[in-house]
Parts: structure tokens; sequence; C-alpha cells
């Protein structure tokens, strides 16, 4: 080899909530002053992985960094090398923020799923401050690097993922859930609207699915029953 | 960050072949004339990446430059950055190989899947040479870097991804095969004799396979029906 180059790799996390009407995806910001230089202030949580740095302790690091969470379903999904994921104007940030000469990053994506609620707190970490958005509402967005191409990517990957293993929808319900809140998720990433009572089958056919003894309580319809699901033991 | 460090980036192919008896994996050798140093002298193929290379072009041009084939199956499954996968003999190696002072090599670890017949010829590269080995006698071998753990961790892939997408079986078998030759070769896959009704039934499940109007010839038992996979048009 005879070109002598600095790669860096880092860790992004596509982190997906669910607030029981939209399907979420974590995002980090940064409010720059800067007027000469436009920089890609938006993007995936995620870090350069340290020199003594496992990937997935890279990745469990910058999760709890931004939401203070530890025990949440995370899975690498897929490393990015295109040469040119990287504009000029996120190479410079990038500099900024590790004061390194970068001349190229590798990324290793991972993909998390949060059950919303009141335990998850969002927090700032290096000055960055985390928000959620609506995966629809990604597109629009201006995001830095390649992080558009790594979240629609992520979305597909859980698409195939819940197809093999559906018990995964049930990291981004509450404990404690009805059918109808399923379907609406299930519906929400396959962006369409299922049938209820094939739908019915397909989660009654999930090994570890348990209907509770207890109903929905002050709702103006019918009350719905609560389930919940138990990890088989293999 | 504090700590500055310079790692390194490179692709991993664990291309799996089969002989109609055992399921086979690449490994790449060179003889190494070094009294004083124990160097690992069989790893997979591989290559640090170029600097302007994306990641499955180098994975594209390892296989190529090793099998001379270039239209196989092959995909990204897996990322392998354990800080302490590179053994000091490991290191050793690969700075004679590329003249660089490596403190840290992350791999992106591919699967290829070939069928093994007149086409394919091994060559050599940069002074190593290919090799089959029994998958079974991997575990035997002592292999560079964690190169066991991404076979292992690629075996294990395949067996899923052959669950969702059974189809990927004919990738490792002659364009006309028998039920008998895919069975032994998913028995070699999964370690285990599949009961022979059942896989019928699993293999005619399979959308876009068909029968031949061809037998088997000149063999001493009943000659059996070819058949053939025809990629369904979506």
């Amino acid at each position: 080899m005879s070109c002598l180059y600095y790669p860096q790799i880092s860790v992004d996390c596509v982190v997906f909530g669910y607030d029981e009407r939209q399907l979420k995806v974590l995002v980090v910001k940064k409010d720059v002053d800067n007027s000469t230089v436009v920089v890609n202030n938006v993007k995936l949580p995620g870090s350069i992985i340290k020199s003594e740095e496992d990937l997935d302790s890279a990745a469990t690091r910058i999760l709890e960094e931004y939401t203070g969470l530890s025990k949440i379903y995370l899975r690498q999904f897929k490393a990015f090398g295109n040469p040119v994921r990287s504009s000029d104007a996120d190479v410079l940030w990038t500099q900024k923020v590790v004061s390194l000469g970068i001349t190229r990053l590798v990324t290793v994506g991972y993909v998390a799923l949060i059950k919303l609620g009141k335990k998850v707190s969002l927090k700032s970490s290096d000055g960055m401050y985390a928000e959620w958005v609506d995966v629809s509402e990604c597109k629009k967005l201006h995001l830095a690097f390649d992080h558009k191409d790594i979240i629609r990517d992520a979305l597909e990957n859980i698409k195939m993922m819940i197809k093999s293993e559906p018990h995964l929808l049930f990291e981004l319900v509450p404990k404690k859930f009805t059918l109808l809140q399923v379907r609406a998720l299930y519906d929400s990433i396959y962006e369409k609207k299922s049938d209820a009572a094939n739908f019915r089958k397909f989660i009654f056919s999930i090994p570890g699915v348990a209907a509770l003894p207890e109903v929905e309580s002050g709702v103006p319809h019918r009350a719905a029953r609560y389930f919940t699901y138990i990890k088989p033991k293999r």
C-alpha cells in the first residue's frame, strides 16, 4: 500500500422510539455560531471510538450519554465506509470536536429500540443536545454525513428483523400493552394499514405473549385487554 | 479525545464453498521464513481498505484476487473491533505487509457463497496462496487475529439467513441439482441429519424451484431428477 492515510472509526446509533402515535428517531444537534461555514448541525448520536474501546462498548456509552439508559435493545447492523460519505463541512466539524486531522471516517451503525415513557430523559453531551424527530420527518431534514442513508438502512433492517424475530415489537411498547397499541406501532413501522384479524393471529403466534387479568380503564370505547410479553426460556 | 492513535480498517471475507461432501472455507497462507518470531500464517482472505475504496469494493477486489470470480453472492455481515483482536505477531505481520505503523485494526466481515467446480481456480496474491479447508477442521487450525471467531459468526449468520432466504442454498450447489445434493449441503451447514420428506416439502416451498426434464445418468442407484432455481421476478 503506497498511499499513507489515517482513517478513523466511529459508531453511530439509530435509536428508534415510539410515542403511541409516531415512530421516532433520536438526533443530536449543536447550536453553531459560525457565519462563514455552513455546518450540518443535525446528526445521529455517535462518537469516534476510543483507543481501548470495543465497538459495542462505544455504542453503549453513546446511548447512555444521551438517554441515561443502559439496558436496552442494541445491535450492530452495518458498517458504512463510502470514501465520500463525509462532506468538507462534516470533516471540519469532526476535526473541531476531536482535534484530529481525519482524512476518512468509517462508521459502524447500531440500532437501538426504546420504550418511550417517563424513564427516558434526554441529556446533553459534548455541547450537543438530543431530540426526538418523527421518522417521516427525517427525509426533510438536512443531516450530516450519510446519516440519512444510515437511518433508511436501519429502518429496512428492523423491518426485516421483525419478520424473523417479531417479539422485537415489544421493545417499543410499554410492558403492559393492548393489541391496538402494537398494531398501531406495526402499521407505523411498515407504513401500511394492517388487517385487525390477521394482526391478532400474528401476535398470538409469537411465543411468550400472555393476556393479563386487566383491562383498560377510563376509556370512551370498550375497554381493551392488556397483554404482556415474557421471553420464553430456550 | 485526548489519546491520539491511528487505527486502520480492513475487510475480511469468509468464503464458503461446498464440494458435495463438506462445507469448506477459504483461507490464505504464507510460507514465512522466520525462526525468531512465531507468525500466525493462516488467515482469512482480507486487506486493509485503500484510501479511495468503498468497503464493498474492497471485498469484491479481495475475492477476485484469490478466486478470479466476480459475480458471486457477497454480503457484509458484521464489523469486528475488539481492541485486543490482534496479537503482537499479527501486528508485526500486518506492518510488514503494508509498511504502516498500525496500532489497531478494525475489520468488516463479509460472507461469500461459491459454487465449487471447474470454474474456480485459486490464485496467489501478495505472496499469499489460497486454499480450501473443511469448516469442521477450522476449529483445530491456528488462525491469525480473531479470524476463528469471524468464521464462527459467519456460519451462524448464514444459518440464520438461510431460514429467511432459503434460496441462498442454491448459491452453493451446481445450477442443475438433485434434492439429495441440496439436502447433503443443508445437513452439512446445520450439522444434523434432516428428514427426507420434510426436506422435500421445505425445498418445494421455495418460490423459483423448478423440476428439469432430466434425470441423473450412469448412477448405481435409481436416477434422481434434476432441479434448478430460477429467481422469481418481484
